[in-house]
């Protein structure tokens, strides 16, 4: 393999008006993750030396989000394809190797397809470009790649195209490769005489054949893997396919899955085996399952590790820095945020644990809430190893129930127990003998009076 | 156009025996409204001066619920859909207009489609009778409209059919539009010669021919308008094919659905651009979401108002009358009803607000509840802005609570806090060290005993 | 039809490798219940004298579960089909009867088929042996049973199979059907002469055939029955249609469901007439739910009895031992364990009842629990008729409410309350006018100086 440096240009400076949206178009999610982060993640495989994106409307979005990981380079105004790429000969000055031009809104092209299109570009032949053309089950209106043995003879825009043209079956995806030298050479020579007045990028292949030079065509796997997401439907036409794929994955895994069409997994999602899954379950970003454990129906997990044969839902929510250790179990209607739930620890019914520790064994009641804000900061709430707190507690933090205690039902604890010790927040039990049915009596005469 | 008036007899006296069900058939609900509001819904937009609907079994269920959109008749015993369709003369007696018999387990017959039915009947030809045909994939044993562009040959049931009639794809839909004075006048002349001793309503379009009068077919754009729904599974197949629809259009509005499959809408659900909604939401009648707003995962609205950018869910439950300002936002296991959420107010998790009323910019702790009913009555609770409610407290109703005020987490209130006020409910913390140690060795004792 | 005894031996010594599962693969669920399990019930339907399972790899886990419904017999090593078979003999030994051999991961055969198998084997020509064929839309490469008239002329697998042999639809499924004195017999003379030197059972028909013997095939309705379940996406996929044929039922039998597709009912679930369920529901084992009963979105039920017209959820979860009477309500986010609700009895909000009973008409106020548990045993509840529990109350069982009862909102109970008595547990309300506000200046100073 050739030490080359790659590059790639990632086009986003297009509308995404029929996304409707003022949320630019590539930063709409799959799986948990914008469509460029999912793109840049693929290239960045590569090891790229650079990478451009190309922006216009709505720019700051992505440059807020993006800085850290690619350089931008303004389109405007947007004068087609060519045009585009053109932007980035400037932020590309200096760097001599492979460019790959890729699309932000074209997030699911695999590494191994980039891959295998900077290596042909490197092939014996030398060729000026490489296309990366598809197969789609109908090629419809999109342009042709006409080709022979991979070498292509012509790129045709489909309503340019002869009958014997259109019968060619090879796509035009978008997406080419082509060393730095020869891609702004070529794009410098790139006419508008079109009825768009615009620049397309598959013009320079036309030239350079023009030129007597070699260009390549590579065929990715599978049209989906080219597909374009311009539409909310296709968004969540993309979103379909891509859960589809992991449900199989995270099955052959050897995880159940009682329903996977109602699993919804997240990009990172990482489930271990023997795994139980129930029906209509929700994987935000960040989530760890290990083996043996088992999510309950309608649970919903953000940013949190479950451990070994730890029991969740149903109807339990975890959101980030939640940890469960080993044998350890959230019920129903709980709600954990940045907290640990020790070894074979407990907190089964209707309970929010936020910003806390929770010790090996302990049992925290129903109606447990962890009050961890006074309206302007966090604190964090401790509990020992085997404390048992009561049902309906309070726990005011900052505060620490120490290993063993009790805190009795319905306390609200705003001082640290001791370990071992009892405490209870409880008035006296009034007792009014006869009062409930004084009561009934007023009330259903007042009620037959509201009637009449 | 002409001026002359509209009704509708709507034939809703079957049985509806495959339903298996104590409910009326056309009162079983798709998207949220039974199926005869859907076809009332649709026929009012013409503006019809009169609606009759034909009623038999369980009518008194349709008397109660139609009694202010529409006049009934009693067809008793039922001879058939022509002796249905007679029913209706005395209700429509010194009516003269255009008349179109419409069926209440048909439900989805567009507006525009029984317009063009009425605009056909009014044509230059003056035809005695408008037949709906639809085509569907598979005629199968549909009745058949034997027609020639678009004029009426012969209407012919599906068994007495030649081979060249069957051939014919065009099936009616036993809809059908005729002026007042021919459709009873027909009527009186139609037989019960047949095996079951029935009359039947299309025979009219047949003695027409006979008379030598015109009759037309007008085609509907798709059989699924015209799709009949007789039980269980074809309501749910109705429901099915109503949420793909409605899931598209929501899209196409600007709105991301993850999993669009999994979130239920109702019949005037109403969704802004750039709303986001997980995965599994379900929408009873009467909500309207803003623009940002975001729906996730697990929730359940009913008449309900979300503001611009509020959050909801996972695991929100707004009920009838809950209203949420801009920027405000109704966590997990959370239950709203006729209460309103102020501006940036939050109620993060496992929180009751019932006949409630919160500030701009509240803070409503895990675990509160309003306690809005005492055994007899609803009470209102009023809580100021920028209030502090701490957790699993108890708001007494009626009751308010003043601007910035702070209520003590684990307090019952029950008489009103001023503005800036501090109320604390709450016992002595009362500490008995080494007690729960004591306790542990107890009731280990206790238990090993048991298990001797 | 004959007296002859009955028997069946089950094939479970498999590893299952591909489910990659420390679970035995034959105790994998779909709908709630084990594939082995349903075999079993099944079979059981025939009246067997004896069910002989055989079992290799972690038949531990086999023999605990099913001790007190087969007999077992260990394979050990694993030599193919015929070896499997062959094991049971000890087992069998002194039975004389008709014997089915059936296989512990094709679960779904339907008791039907196998009599029918059973009966062919006593037809008038009694033939050696009765084999289970099926004839799925795509042959693929299953073996084949080459017959003429339901006689068969040969067993072949699919890699030894000519032309002519492999156009034959008729696939062998493993299921067969012989009489003890000949299965035993003919196995013995069975041979490993080939590739895997393994014993294949479909050799013994080859051989009685040889011996002149007639052997006859039967047919099962749907290619489907005999399924095999080797990985979880084929576990994911016997679930999906055992799921579709029990929407399906339930439909039919009279119940609304809203969207089956998001309904999942175990194998035991009996839904009556005009319930209607809402999307995304789970039923656990051991539901029965009432006439005129609804179950709204998002709930979880579990060996539970839903009365006639109750009303149930959304976000409800009953486990196991909840008992709904006629009328009675359990609203969003309440738990029900070992708890019966009486008449008309009603918890509507963020409750927990566990081992309890509530008293016709009561009034369980949002946020009661029951304190069922101290940390080493559970305690009862009882809450009398018509009693009133205020909210955010906690029942410190074991502990009595009388009828008409009246406990105030925020008590924690721990004392029996008798009839018509009000019970209130509720410190004085401490008041500190403008301390909120004080709070209020010195946080924001704190906030402020921290942001420096």
């Amino acid at each position: 393999m050739s030490n080359r440096p790659i590059a790639a240009i990632i086009l986003a400076a297009g509308k995404g008006t029929r996304m409707k949206s003022s949320l630019h178009k590539v930063l709409h999610e799959v799986a948990g993750r914008s469509m460029i982060e999912h793109l840049l993640s693929s290239v960045e495989e590569l090891g790229p030396q650079k990478l451009v994106t190309i922006v216009g409307e709505s720019r700051e979005q992505l440059e807020e989000r993006l800085a850290s990981r690619v350089a931008f380079a303004v389109q405007e105004p947007q004068l087609g394809t060519g045009h585009a790429v053109q932007q980035a000969e400037e932020a590309l000055s200096g760097f001599e190797g492979d460019v790959l031009v890729l699309y932000g809104d074209v997030p699911f092209v695999k590494a191994s397809t980039m891959q295998a299109m900077i290596e042909r570009l490197r092939g014996d032949d030398a060729p000026a470009a490489v296309v990366l053309g598809f197969e789609p089950d109908d090629p419809l209106r999109y342009g042709r790649v006409v080709s022979q043995q991979g070498r292509i003879l012509k790129m045709v825009e489909y309503k340019d195209a002869t009958e014997d043209e259109r019968a060619c079956r090879m796509c035009n995806s978008g997406l080419l490769a082509a060393r730095s030298e020869d891609l702004f050479a070529l794009l410098a020579r790139v006419k508008n005489e079109n009825a768009q007045a615009e620049y397309y990028l598959p013009d320079i292949v036309n030239i350079a054949i023009a030129d007597g030079r070699s260009c390549a065509v590579v065929s990715c796997d599978s049209a989906d893997e080219v597909a374009g997401i311009n539409s909310r439907a296709e968004l969540a036409a993309a979103e379909a396919q891509w859960q589809a794929y992991k449900r199989g994955e995270v099955m052959e895994g050897g995880a159940t899955l009682r329903a996977p069409e109602t699993v919804f997994f997240s990009y990172d999602t990482a489930i271990a085996a023997d795994v139980v899954i129930e029906p209509n379950v929700v994987f935000g970003p960040g989530v760890s399952v290990a083996a043996g454990a088992t999510i309950k129906a309608f649970s919903h997990l953000e940013g949190a590790r479950v451990g070994e044969n730890a029991d969740v839902g149903p109807y339990a929510r975890l959101r980030p820095g939640s940890v469960m250790e080993k044998d350890s179990k959230i019920g129903n209607f709980v709600e954990m945020k940045k907290a640990t739930l020790g070894e074979g620890a407990k907190a089964s019914h209707l309970t929010y644990l936020g910003d806390a520790t929770v010790g090996a064994g302990a049992n925290i009641g129903a109606g447990t809430i962890t009050c961890n804000y006074d309206g302007y900061f966090k604190h964090k709430t401790t509990i020992g190893p085997r404390a048992f707190i009561g049902s309906n507690s309070s726990l005011i933090a900052p505060v620490t129930i120490g290993a063993d205690a009790i805190v009795a039902a319905g306390s609200a604890v705003s001082r640290d127990v001791g370990e071992g010790e009892l405490r209870m927040v409880r008035a006296d039990q009034m007792v009014k003998p006869g009062w409930a049915d004084r009561f009934h009596d007023t009330m259903k005469k007042k009620k037959a009076a509201e009637k009449k």
